[in-house]
This record gives structure tokens, C-alpha cells and sequence, in this order.
């Protein structure tokens, strides 16, 4: 592909010749037919020596070596790896090795692979790729070119939308955590509610997504999880939100929209976290965040707060020391 | 179902006309042929205001709609829902799909779906429902009326009581986690135990509980896991014990009876948890704790002494302000 | 077994008679067939009470039992074990319930189990055992002697070395979590990087271990990772590291060689771990940390820093209580 074919499709301004690129890589290993790509400053040596054959960048480098320069280069590069890895066709088809129930709805264009179990009832769609070993419940319904990888489990009446990116292992609509003692024993309360999950969805492999109790467990469209991500029973993600890895979400929690939690946090039952809000890795938030805010810690707060609080926490032996000093002082003062 | 059938079977005041209700849901959603209830203060307004034609209280709601009262309205209403959503019976059978060892005792009544596979000597009881893409490892068992959800992982020689719920993705019996440096490499300790499952426990999703080096890895009766929870090996919990979600127990913990581990704890190897012991979110336990304590922290402490550590924790900025400032005065004072 | 034939083959002295075993066990649980061991000093009571034929020990118990003496009794305890209980030989075959791709090259010498999926140009090689349920991807490599415990998934083009053990529901090679905002949505970074595991690691169960963006996640030799452990895109890890249960560790860092993380850490992306370094349980690393640290807490610092600080944060109330205290003095030393 040339140069100049990805700046008419893609935009951005080529510097310097143009030339045939053939694969795309990182700059510490791009070879002399690879473009890579400047993002992160901390790599910006590595794009003054790499052997790419171009680079995307947002300010121009100054070597000789051709250029697009683009605003985002980050997702220039996305858009030129779909174009240079464009992804395989969904062969349609049924395997004689899955096991799928007669009253299911399997759309001739979608792809179910051997030791799958689809059930009763259930649905699924166009160009819709379910890998092996996946279970797709009686009633559950997968979306149109949503890909479940292997080993998926999509308990009964839980729906995935439209282009959906389900990783291996994970399981939608597992029962909600709800028992109530009755004093002798824990009383399982019946998880009757379902899992709903949007479009766009990326799920990372072995996350938990818990059907609601009475109604729906509610993931947005847009919505972005990592790996082993636990959401609860009766929680509400809003769109476009990022959820890192091994982070928590107890039940009935209400995320907002454009909200990032980062890895290992954790969110606790009945609590809002509204639009926008940025909580570092590791946050425990155990109330209410109004929209917007950044923050750290546990129990959560402003992340700026928990900087300085951080500082003065590493020294606290120092600030000890200097207490037992001054009440030395002050004692010696007060026997003058 | 009649409300005052409900007094009847259930126990509880009812309060208000008679009614019949076709199905049980939130405050919120709740439809006029509903039941809801209220156990949260929380949510009491929505009481007030709810479209369900009857609720289930602790104590009478000032309005005119049909009132169950009684101690506990989580439970009354999860009892509720057993009456009016009553199990799908067990039907028979072993699918031609699964692959079950000649020498393994499968229960007639017992239930086994398509992509299962059930090993040498293992036993499946009575009533038992093993669902697509479970593994029951040689010697393994499955009590009676248990339910393994799809693409649980029982290994060889472990066991599961009577009555229990296991959800998608749990594996049980994987080997603990134990080497020895022989002073070029990691030298694998056997893990030659087992697990040891009681009776009526639930477990959540891709959970991993690990077989015993030697003995066995125990967990009690009416044990509540919630998601993705991890249990070393040798460790024993104690029954009616509660572990949320995420929670990890290192190897040969001893977890006592009736404990609460909220979500995200850990707990170090070789410690004692004594009974009824509460442990907040989060709480990180590396020693001993005696019966009954109520724990938050990391190292954990009571958990009244941690909210007080934590408030001047997060004033910590201005306690060494309140320090500097006493170092000038004392300066002054002494120059004086 | 003799105990002689044992300080044959293993090395270490015979204190006392001869005997044969029959068993190994702990000292708790022992029989007078078994032999056990001593490692841990909080069991040496045990030691001095067991009904164990023989005990391995580093220092001779005065007491008349026979005893192998040797410098690490663990070790030599999991040399016995192997002896006593030697791994049951491979059976060879694939399994008419199996589905391989006929691109697929699978060893006459390795094993695949019912209800495996093998795809096109996937290399299964000698000694392999592929349990139940695993699915093994386009282009996907097991090597000698591996072991794929059930439904551990291997996405396509990921490499597993020789001798190692998979446990069950490990997912190696799904997508890294990348994605750039394109003003409306997160574009999705294409990931086509593989995951290439070295040989003689051990990985627990639902561990999730995802592909690099473009080249490659590197698990060293000798690698050892407890339970559900998530390791993000391009990380590399080195030879011989421990990494315990549900520790995470972001995109991009590099971790060497000899390191040993505890339970429940987290470390952020792009970051380098030096060879040998210990992380406590816990402990959340955000910066380079030289080799050879040993750290504690978060954000992370020496163990010996963090357990003093620890100190005085506990008795912060405490500390607040003595600045006031001063704040009195100086007010009343300042009015005299």
C-alpha cells in the first residue's frame, strides 16, 4: 500500500516520498517495508533510529525518513492496520458437532463452530461468529457480526447486540449474589432478571457479568471491559465506558457515561458514579462521585487530594519524628 | 396467587384488601399485578409512590395499597418468588453428545447435556444436572439436585455435596500452588489431595478453588462465593461463610464459621479466621483474628479504630501543616 | 519405599532405622506407613506428636522416629512424592469426539480428549495432553510434554513451550486492550501480535494472558503463575518468576527474571521490574523499580520504609491527638 493511497483515504499530510508499505510494526521492530507509529513521547528516540520505513507522528520528526502527520496518530495507526489486516469472512454454517436446539433461530449467515450448545428459543444473528465450546442459553440472543470466542457462556434470555467482541471464558448471566438469612441458613433469592448488553461491546476473556434479580444487569453500547472484570447483579454501565482489568463493580451500582475505571478498582453496592468520571487504578469508591471528577484511593478522593495525601503518607515516620521533637521542645519551654 | 395465600404458606400481616399478583418485581418497575418490597430505607420513597399492587414491609406504609408485614421482607419476598417461579424439573437423560466413561455411575435421574465429558468411576447423583462443556475428571462426584452451569471443571477425585450451585467456568481441583527452588528451577510440589464441596453451596462464576498438596482443600455447607474468587490449597471454610466477589485466600488459611470476607479481600496463608468474623471490602488479613471481630484495612484492623486512622489519614496535608506551623511557633518561643 | 533406597537415589542421612513407606502425608494427617515433613518451624509440635513412619527434617528432632536429614526438606519432600507417585503414562490418540482440522499436525505420540477443537496448522506435538474442552487455534503451537488441562483456550498463532501445565480455563492470546477515541467512539486497534509461553511454566487456572498489539507477549521459561492472574498486551516476563493468584500486570511492562510477585499486586504499564525483585502482597507498582528491591504497599517502597510507615499510620488517631495536644501547650506558652 502506498503512502499517498492511506492519506487519501485516511487523511493527514505524507512528508517526504512517497513508498510501498507492507506490514505495520512497532518502531523498535518495524523493518524497512513496515510503517510504525509516535505516540507515547517516552518512545520518541526509538523514532529517530527505527528502521520503519514511515512513521505517523503528530509533530514532524526531524530526520529523513517519510512521515504522515496526523493529529491522532494512535488512531491513524488503528485505521491503517484494518486496512492492512482486513479481517477474515464469516464462512457461514452450522457444524454437525454443535448441538443446537430445533426452536433456535440461527441465521443462514452466521457461523456456529463444533461443541457449541445453542437452546431453545434462542437467536442468533447475521454474520454472527460462535466459536467452540461456547453455550448459548434458551432464550439468549447474540447480535449481528458479534463474535463470541471460545468457551463463552451466555446464561438463558441474555442478549448481546451488534457488533460485539466477546472474549474467551467469559459468562454473562451467572446469578446475581443475593441470599437472605432465614436463621438457620442462607436463602437463595431467585435471580430472575437477565444480562442486556449493547452494541460496539468489547467483553475481555473470563469477565462475570451477573443477571439482575428481578430485571436487567445493563451494559451500554460502547462499553469496553478488560479482563476478569466482575460486574454484579442490578448495575447499570453507561455508554462508552472503559473498565480495566480485575476491577469490580458490586451490585446495583450506577456508572455513568465516557467513564474510565482503571485496573483493580472497585465500586461499591447502590453507589452512582456519574458522567465522566476518571478514577485511577486501584480506587476503592464507596459513595457517590458527581460527573467529571478524577480520582484515587481508597476510600476515594480527588486524585489531586490523594497526591499530596500519598506524600506526606511515604514521610509519615519523618512527621513522627518531628512530633516527638517538638513535644520535647515544648517541654523543655514550658520548664524554663 | 392470592396475597392472603401468601400469609398463609409464608407467615407475615397482610394489610389492606386481598389481591391476586401474577409476578414479583422492583419498587421501581413494578406493574399493578406485581408484588415488590422494601428493605432498604434507602428506596422508601419509592414505596410510597410504587405502581406494584402490594408490598412486602418491616414496618406499615403510610398509603392504601395491600401490605404484607413481617421481620424480614428480603426474605419473604425471595420465598415469594420460589412460589410463584418455581425450578424447571430435572428431565432425565444422557445426552449422545456427551462422553461419559463406561465406569462411571450416572444417576438415571440425573441429567447430563451434549459436550460434557464425565471420567473413569466418576459419580453423577440423583437429580444432578451437568450442563454443555463440563468436565467431571475421573473419581470426581456430584451430589444429588446439584447443578453444574456450563464449562465447569471438576478434576479428578474431587467431590460436591448435595444441593449446590456451581456456577459457569468454575474450576475446582486444580492443582495448589507450591515449588521448590532445587537451586536451578522451580521444582513442582505434587498436589496430591483433593477439594471436598458441602452441601447447598453456591459458587460464582470462574471461580478457582485448588485441590489440597496432600489432604484436602475443604469447603463447608451453605458456603455463599460470589464471582471469581480464588482458594489456595489446604484451606478450609468454615460453613455459612460468605466470600465476595474477587476475594483471594492463600493456602491453608482456616476460615472460620458464619465469616463475611467482603469483596476484594485477601487473606494470608496459614492464618486462623475465627467465627463470625466481618471483614469490609478490600480488607487485607495477614494474622490471626479471634472470633467475632468486625475487620477493615490493610493490614486489617477493627474497624471502628480504621475509620478514625482513615479520617486523619485523608487530612493528612493539613495535620502537617498544623506541624510545620507548631515548628515556628516553638522556634519563635524559643528565641524569645 | 525403603527409607534407604530413598538416601540413595535423593541424597540426605538416615537417622535411625530403616523402614518402609508406603505413603506421604502431612504430620498432621500421617500414618505410620506415611513419611512427612518439617520445613515450617510452626509446626514443629507436630513434628514431635506425629504418627508418621518417618519424617524429613532440616535439624534432627530428639525423638525416636526415623528421619532423613537434608538441607531443604520441602524439596526433597516433592523429589519422594514424584517417586511414590509417578505421573500415569500418556495414552495416544485422538478422540472421535475431537475435532481437528486436517491442516492440523497432531503427534501419534500426544492425546486429544473429546470435545477439543484443533484448527488449521495447529501443531500439537509428542506427550501433548489436550483435556476435554480446549480449543487450540489456527496456527497455534503445544509443545513435548505439555499439558492443556479442560477448556484452556489457545487463540490463534499463540506458542506454548515443552513441559509445561495449563490449568483449567486459561485463556493465551486474546485481544490486548487497545483502543483510540476517533471523537464518537473507541476505534478498536486491531491486535495481531501472538503470545509465545517458554517452557516448564506453570499457569493456574483462569489465568487470561492476552496477544500483542503487533508483536509479541513474552512468558519466559520456568514461569510460574498462581490463579487468575491477568497478564496485558506486550508484556514480557522473564525466566523463572512467581507471580501469585489475581495479581495484574498492565500493558507493556517488562518484568525480569527471578522476581517474585505475591498475591494481589498490580503494576502499571510500561514499567520495568528488575531481575529479582520482591513485591509483598499488595503492593501496587507504578514506577521502575532497580533489581533486587523488595517492596511493600501503594504506591510502592522498600519493605522496611513501608512497615515503619505502616506503624505510624495506624496510630495516626493517636499522632492527631498529640498535635493537638502540643497546639494547647504552644497557645498557653505563647499567653504566659
Amino acid at each position: 500500500m502506498l503512502l499517498s493511497s492511506l492519506t487519501e483515504l485516511l487523511g493527514g499530510t505524507l512528508k517526504g516520498q512517497d513508498l510501498e508499505i507492507i506490514g505495520a510494526s512497532t518502531l523498535e521492530e518495524a523493518a524497512p517495508t513496515d510503517i510504525a507509529f509516535l505516540a507515547n513521547r517516552k518512545y520518541r528516540d526509538q523514532a529517530m533510529t527505527t528502521r520503519a520505513g514511515a512513521v505517523i507522528v503528530q509533530e514532524p520528526l526531524e530526520r529523513d525518513v517519510p512521515q504522515i502527520i496526523t493529529g491522532n496518530p494512535y488512531l491513524y495507526f488503528a485505521r491503517v492496520l484494518h486496512l492492512l489486516y482486513p479481517e477474515k469472512p464469516v464462512e457461514p454454517g452450522i457444524s454437525p458437532m454443535a448441538w443446537v436446539h430445533p426452536d433456535a433461530l440461527v441465521h443462514e449467515e452466521a457461523r456456529i463452530y463444533p461443541h457449541v450448545y445453542v437452546g431453545a428459543g434462542a437467536r442468533v444473528s447475521e454474520k454472527a461468529v460462535i466459536h467452540p465450546g461456547c453455550f448459548v442459553g434458551d432464550g439468549a440472543c447474540v447480535g449481528e457480526h458479534t463474535v463470541l470466542n471460545p468457551n463463552v457462556v451466555v446464561y438463558d434470555g441474555c442478549s448481546i447486540g451488534r457488533h460485539c467482541i466477546i472474549h474467551a471464558g467469559v459468562v454473562i448471566g451467572s446469578d446475581g449474589f443475593g441470599f437472605a438469612w432465614d436463621g438457620q441458613r442462607h436463602f437463595k433469592v431467585p435471580q430472575k432478571g437477565v444480562v442486556i448488553v449493547g452494541d460496539h461491546v468489547e467483553i475481555g476473556s473470563n469477565c462475570t457479568i451477573d443477571r439482575a434479580a428481578l430485571t436487567s444487569t445493563r451494559i451500554g453500547s460502547d462499553v469496553k471491559m478488560d479482563n476478569l472484570v466482575q460486574i454484579g447483579h442490578n448495575v447499570v454501565v453507561g455508554d462508552h465506558t472503559i473498565i480495566v482489568a480485575q476491577t469490580g463493580i458490586s451490585g446495583s451500582a450506577r456508572i455513568g457515561s465516557g467513564v474510565v475505571l482503571a485496573g483493580q478498582c472497585g465500586v461499591a453496592g447502590h453507589i452512582t458514579i456519574g458522567d465522566g468520571v476518571t478514577a485511577a487504578g486501584r480506587t476503592g469508591i464507596a459513595t457517590d462521585i458527581p460527573p467529571g471528577k478524577v480520582i484515587s484511593g481508597f476510600p476515594s478522593m480527588d486524585h489531586t487530594h490523594w497526591l499530596r495525601v500519598q506524600k506526606v503518607y511515604h514521610d509519615l515516620p519523618d512527621l513522627l519524628k518531628r512530633v516527638r521533637e517538638l513535644e520535647r521542645k515544648v517541654k523543655d519551654l514550658g520548664e524554663d
